[in-house]
Parts: C-alpha cells; sequence; structure tokens
C-alpha cells in the first residue's frame, strides 16, 4: 500500500528532533526535545514520545514507518549500533527498543548517511548520482552516493569522511588515531583556535564578540568573526577550509563524484570554508577532476529528519516491491 | 558469439606486456618490448606488433576484443587520456589509432583499474565484491569494486589512490600537490631514502647490496636489504608501510571495503610493508573495520595483461548482451 507520511528522527548528543514528512520531503509536525542524560532507557522514551507526537494525528496505516539517524558507526545490513561516542548506544539494540514500543518498522542508520540522503532526495544533491555530502560540525561525518544509492560498504559502515588522515603525527582525533580530519576542521579545532586567538593582539575582535570572555568563544563566534571581516576570524575558517579542501582532493582522486555538498552547520554558516576549499581542489586535484561543484547543504537543520524519513520510505517501498 | 579469448595489453612507461588470454585468465601466448621513445605513432605501431604477434595463430572471429591498460588517467566513459605522465599519450585518442588497425573492437582503462580487474577475476580478490586495489611501483595507483563491479565515478576517473593527501604541506608529488600519497610510498621515495642512508654509518648494509655505489640503489635494492633484515632497510620500508597503513585508514574510513590488495611490484616484493599496514589499520580504524582484509596481489606482472583481456571479455559480452 502507498502510504502517505513516515517519521524521520535525528537523534544528536544535545538534541532530538523528530517530525512527520510527507514522501514530497515536506515536514508537517516537528517535534524537538533535549537528549536525556544517562543510559540509553531515557534516550528510548524520548524518541517514543517524539514519534507519538508528531504520529498522533494521523492513523497508523498512513505511515509508512520510522526512520531514525543516530551519531553512531551503525552496521546497517544488522541495523546494530557498533561505536558511540556521544551517546551511551554502544552495543544497544536501539531498532528493536524502539520497534518494540510503536507499531511500525523501524530502521536506523549514521546520521551522516541520513543528512545526504535528505540532500539527494530534496535538497543540494538532488538529481547527482554519485556525490559525497560532508558534515562538518561537532564531528565531521557523511554518506557516499554512487550510482543514485547510499554506497553502504561491506559490513554497512561505509562513509567516516572525518577518519581519514590529513597529517602523519598530527593532533590526535576523538577516534584515538593522530592527524585525522575531524582533530583539523570539526567545532572543537575551531574553539581551540579562537581562544588561542583571542590571547594575542590580533584576536580582539573575536573576543569582543564574546562579550570580552574567553570562555564563551564558541564555534558560531568564530565564524561570525569570519564573516564580518574580522583578520583572525578569516584567518581561521580560510585554514579550516585548506585542510578540508585537501582532504576532498584525495576524495576526488578516489571517487571522482560530480557534486560535493558541506552541511553539518558550519559548513553552511561560512561560505570561507567552501570557497577555500574549492580553491584548494582547483589548485590541487588531478586534472579532468576539477570541475567538481562544491555547494552548501540546503535543507539546514532538516536534513537529518527528512533523511530518515525518506529511509522509511525506501525501506517501506522495498519491503512492499514498490518502485520509487 | 562465445569467444574463447582476448587480447590483453599492459602499456607501460619502460615496457609494452601483451597477451592472448582465455576466458578463464591463463595466458596461451606471450609478448614482451620496451616502450619506444618519442611520440605516440611509435607506441601505437608497438601495440599493434605485439596484438598481431600474439594474436597470429587464432583466427579473428574467436577473439573478444582488445582491451589496454594505460599508465594515465582515463575518461572511461568518452574513452579518451585525460592526463599521462610517463607516455607522451596526453590528448591522444589511443583506442580509434589502435582500433584502425586491427580488426576488433579496443577500450582501454587505466592500468590501475585494469590490475584491480585482474586479481578480481583471477587473483587475491577472486569472489570479493567490495574491495580496494592499491598499486606501489613507479606510482601509485590502484582501483575501486563497488558490488562487483569496478567503481567508475562521475566522467570515469575514480581509482586514483595515490593522491590523497597524507600531510599538509608534504613534500610535492608528481601531480604538483603536496603531501599526498605517491610521494611517500611509490619507487622514487624508496630510493631516495635508501641513498641517503646509505651516506651514513647505518646504510653500510644497503651500500653494500648496490655494490658499494650509491647511484645503483634502486627500490629493489632497499626491498632486499629489508628483506634479509637490515636495520636500515627495514626501518625505511616499514615506514613506507606506515604512511601506507596511515592512507588506508581513511580508505577503509570512507569505503569500509573487505579487503585491501597490495601490489604493483612493490606491494608483493616486500612483506614488511604489508605488516606494517596492517598492523596500523588495527591500531588507528574506527571499530568495526579492522577486520578488513590487507593481502598481497597474486598475479604479479600479468595483473595488467590479464585484467586488460577481462576489460576486453566484458565489453564483448555486454555488447552481446551476454551474461557473465
Amino acid at each position: 500500500m502507498r502510504t502517505s507520511y513516515a517519521v524521520g528522527l535525528d537523534v544528536g548528543g544535545t538534541r532530538i528532533a523528530a517530525g512527520l514528512v510527507e514522501r514530497k520531503g515536506r515536514i508537517v509536525k516537528e517535534s524537538k526535545t533535549l537528549t536525556p542524560k544517562g543510559g540509553p532507557f531515557g534516550v528510548v522514551d524520548a524518541i517514543i514520545d517524539a514519534i507519538e507526537e508528531v504520529s498522533a494525528s494521523v492513523h497508523p496505516s498512513e505511515i509508512a514507518g520510522i526512520g531514525m539517524g543516530l551519531p553512531a558507526q551503525i552496521d546497517f545490513y544488522r541495523q546494530t549500533v557498533e561505536f558511540c561516542t556521544n551517546l551511551p548506544l554502544a552495543g544497544v539494540d536501539m531498532r528493536s527498543l524502539v520497534m518494540s514500543r510503536v507499531k511500525h518498522s523501524v530502521t536506523i542508520d549514521n546520521d551522516g548517511n541520513t543528512a545526504a540522503l535528505g540532500e539527494s532526495r530534496f535538497g543540494a544533491a538532488k538529481g547527482a548520482k554519485d556525490f559525497v555530502m560532508v558534515t562538518l560540525g561537532t564531528g565531521v561525518g557523511g554518506g557516499v552516493f554512487v550510482g543514485g544509492q547510499l554506497f553502504r560498504g561491506y559490513r554497512g559502515l561505509a562513509g567516516e569522511i572525518g577518519h581519514m588522515i590529513v597529517e602523519l603525527d598530527g593532533p590526535e582525533c576523538p577516534c584515538g588515531a593522530p592527524g585525522h580530519l575531524e582533530a583539523y576542521v570539526a567545532r572543537p579545532a575551531i574553539i581551540r583556535q579562537g581562544r588561542a586567538a583571542a590571547e594575542t593582539f590580533k584576536g580582539a575582535g573575536i573576543k569582543r564578540l564574546a562579550g570580552d570572555d574567553i570562555e564563551r568563544i564558541s564555534a558560531e563566534v568564530v565564524i561570525n568573526a569570519a564573516n564580518t571581516g574580522d583578520e583572525e576570524g578569516v584567518r581561521i575558517m580560510a585554514e579550516i577550509g585548506r585542510v578540508l579542501g585537501e582532504a576532498l582532493v584525495g576524495i576526488v582522486s578516489l571517487l571522482n563524484p560530480q557534486l560535493i555538498v558541506v552541511g553539518g552547520g558550519i559548513g553552511e554558516s561560512c561560505p570561507i570554508v567552501v570557497e577555500r576549499a574549492a580553491a584548494i581542489i582547483g589548485e590541487h586535484a588531478l586534472a579532468g577532476r576539477r570541475d567538481v561543484h562544491l555547494v552548501t547543504a540546503e535543507l539546514g537543520n532538516d536534513a537529518g529528519v527528512v533523511g530518515a524519513a525518506a529511509l522509511a520510505f525506501d525501506e517501506h517501498d522495498s519491503r512492499e516491491g514498490l518502485q520509487r
């Protein structure tokens, strides 16, 4: 049966967003709540509440299913959480825990993948068959599309763009390995550089934007400084763009995508990052690949919810033998 | 019609190898010749001679076609040579030049891709659907298999593994960009390190293996030294393995392959490289991906010829609507 809605959930370390989503990607009802601290059961309770809240007004038979993006490494084929830094979900059978309490089928995926799926279906990557999504936020994630499908890899773990080397013996990444992209271009690196700059005369502009309180310097403060032309802010964010660009040169060499979408919060909010990364690709990518388009994500915070809903629709339709 | 043979060519900067190959990968007749210096026409003449030599004994109707691996970036869809470092073939329509002089259809591809195809069909990657081939030789190349097929990318240029960053501001790669894998692990880097070592007391073992002539220190001399336990040789090759391993951690994060095949000459001849790279993956890859198998190529120098022939069979069969 052709259902009209899916519930998409974007489960983050800080916030859980849920939406009742139409097939065309429109969110008709939305819910946002803080992610409960403590064990996985509180998180599951909050997820169930959010699902009930957004789906209360429609009949269960109209709902294709529930899709959930988690900030975790998901073995997509087995639907298990392998590893999770920001939430206590590693090894927890999230899918079954949620599914035992709702009337619908549940599908889980890595949040970089759901964001990529959202942008692919309804955003900046509409119509692109071979593209890569990079999300720059608290961490660095992403998703790889091959031939119009999310590329899963052997165990369904593909798409972890943040854990590619950019510098041998570089600073330690949250994953424990040295010199990965995530250690250079995610929120903590921006904060660290912003605060270091604010200790100096040159960083006065950044410090002022944080009310002269260095502890209040967030990534957003540094990005604001950069976007208003503050020299140190521009320098920091241009360097973020350079490192991102050098890593993307490698992805372009390996995968020759037609398009790269940069999102995750930082990607959309700081044009300097994308401009600088595009310039580096133009300079350093091999001949024939420099025409790759680098664009910013279009769905913003909705990408996760809309993408998770698209996942639920896809799973429903493939179960029912329907073509998209 | 079900043909019995294909001609595979491995066109290198130094040597052209050709073979008449059966469907099961057996080379029934082989030819090797030095690659002519000068313009592309001499190269084409040598290719035609090689094709005639290996195919003289069979009727043209028994030959499915001709496959050629070139040390070049090939736009596979348009069958054009985009860029070529070691031979003057950039922009040359190699496929048409050869096809105008033989009775068969000709298909060209990057030599990393043909090697991957060879290992996939007849070598170390038999049966693997999602694997990555890395060739360590004069340069670093490779091929990416996704779902049992060579992954081509948007313009057919995918698989250039050598041009991924390993160190921001690292030494210049032959492609002109800084810090790419190729600048660290290909033959010239090994030679440079071997010669530098031989200038010191510690490098006496390497120097001795080259007849006390530093200019005669090749990559093979350094590998020999390492394989016989010479301390400096081991140190140099273990470092090659470390850098390769860190780059492969990124590929494992991005693509989650089940298998990585290391070949290209250096990969097969120096176990230290593969052992060290495997140890780095075990240490630094994300959870759930560490079980990737790292193995050495099995076809050696034949991979290119056999893989190019497999390409010709595939093209023939897809034209004729045959299933493999």
